[in-house]
């Protein structure tokens, strides 16, 4: 085992310590200081290769990655980031220097611009690679915001663009149920695009600035359609979304309409934050930050998800995103 | 997807909600209150198919030792087990009723005596059954008993029999370095046995007793030597240790000697505590819980472990625990 004991050199001094840490990496556990009128808050999702990630993809995107689409869990509760612990399962060809210095890297630079802290971790091998993250953060007592509270005539929003990660991810693979290879590297894609697929800016500041304005609120990680629909499932009502409303790029907007709204729709790994306030709360939103969110739509009293084209309802069915 | 979603279903109303728990598993996070004046303690820890448990284990036996070695790390810093949060990577020939029926029920049994909630879980498909397990435990207020504190003079202890764990695994495979198959089946073991490998007892209320009482404390996972090693590191001292003082069984004290002390000394797997405590607090800790722990040795200013038997040093290489 002693490669791990290696790995656990790159990971020990990663990130700065972090004011609420009393014990971080090195003990059975961490131990940590919870701050005044606060409540945890705490998530965990896995990345396995092959399924969320492309197999060519860099150790330090998918460092990155693991450590962002937990972030953006808590940013969607208007949560401050503070710790992360990993479970980090690698094959043997990858417990080496160079993999893991890379990888350390990625988690430091999806760590370090929230001030959160690597406080735990557990390394071991398996045939396959698996990251599972779980995140740490606080928020002030009682102002979670949760999926359940959006009301009828709430405008409904997001954050910015959604669907450039799904072009991305359409962009290098032929074939969404292969093996998990990249039929070209992700290095070929335009900018913008690898950017969008493997650089995913989790939306915290915005999110803790929506706490006290938004009613509801969840980040858009399967595609906008079946993420918005949780909300309208949890709250109890129903959405009109336009869908030229929804932020777009230059890069979607070349696309046929129905191919457009796919991606925008059906597309997940965006990590934009979806959410609905009351229509005096935007207005007074908007005129303290402007363009940090748009209006999409609004929520009404029937139940069901209906999206509209010019005056015109469009057929679309919302599936979830179905890693590939 | 639609499997996975039918799994969420096995976990959502597994363990009973938790009274510091505001929001459990449905929202993008979990959120909890903290006691007042505790301390949140953390620590994660990943079990992978063919490394930390044969091919052959039962889905309740490998989910319930998931939970236990974690909650096994809360009690070696004297910490009350709040909660945990299941990153679950599994096969899809996995992915149905039966298996995950079995797989909750065996976190339940885990969870349940100590009132730990499932609150967070991820569930994905992946080629190789991972569990990566995150528990959230309270600890009073700088109370935690950390791998730090032995002092020269300290009684050392252990809270029960070290070595069955490694005896079951050897009697079920013929080479450590297999294939992660066994090759008699764990339910042909004695009973004895197979519990202490399958089914180990994390010491939860010991744990929280010896608050105030111990100066250093570690859980033996990778074995009595090499656990007992972190402490004398972290503290900067030695130990002489008396080998026939550690608590026996009639199935280790039946091998010859050598054998009996591999399995004690470098078998892991038992999840006792391993602790150190002045010799007035050992003696008034013994009044009030008598035989709860057993003092098997000595911290002493000369650094590293020294093992005794009949007043002469054996030599023992003190290895890690090496997950077949």
């Amino acid at each position: 085992m002693s490669e791990f004991s290696l790995i656990h050199t790159h990971f020990k001094h990663l990130t700065a310590p972090h004011q609420h840490t009393v014990l971080g990496i090195g003990d059975d556990c961490a131990i940590s200081n919870i701050p005044p009128n606060s409540q945890l808050v705490s998530c965990v999702d896995t990345l396995v290769a092959g399924r969320h990630f492309v197999h060519e993809t860099s150790p330090h995107a998918i460092a990155y990655k693991s450590v962002a689409v937990n972030l953006s869990d808590l940013a969607s509760m208007g949560a401050t980031p503070y710790a992360i612990l990993v479970g980090l399962s690698l094959p043997k060809s990858m417990a080496n220097d160079d993999f893991c210095q890379a990888f350390a890297e990625g988690l430091a630079v999806a760590c370090t611009p929230f001030g959160v802290e690597l406080i735990g971790g557990d390394t071991t091998s398996s045939p396959i690679l698996t990251i599972s993250v779980t995140a740490l953060g606080f928020v002030p007592h009682g102002q979670a915001i949760t999926r359940q509270g959006a009301c009828v005539g709430d405008v409904v929003c997001v954050s910015d663009t959604v669907g450039l990660a799904s072009l991305a991810l359409h962009g290098i693979l032929d074939d969404l149920n292969g093996d998990g290879h990249a039929n070209r590297p992700p290095e070929s894609l335009p900018e913008k695009l690898r950017q969008a697929m493997q650089y995913p800016a989790p939306q915290v500041a915005l999110g803790k600035r929506l706490i006290g304005f938004a009613n509801s609120m969840i980040d858009i990680s399967d595609g906008l359609g079946q993420d918005l629909g949780h909300i309208l499932t949890a709250s109890n009502v129903g959405a009109v979304i336009e869908l030229d409303a929804i932020p777009s790029h230059a890069l979607l907007d070349a696309l046929p309409h129905a191919q457009k709204w796919q991606h925008q729709i059906n597309g997940g790994d965006d990590y934009q934050l979806c959410l609905t306030m009351t229509k005096q709360n935007f207005k007074k939103f908007n005129q303290s930050y402007p363009n940090s969110i748009f209006a999409i739509g609004e929520i009404v009293a029937q139940k069901g998800l209906t999206l509209m084209n010019d005056h015109q309802k469009v057929d679309l069915t919302v599936q979830g995103w179905a890693h590939f």
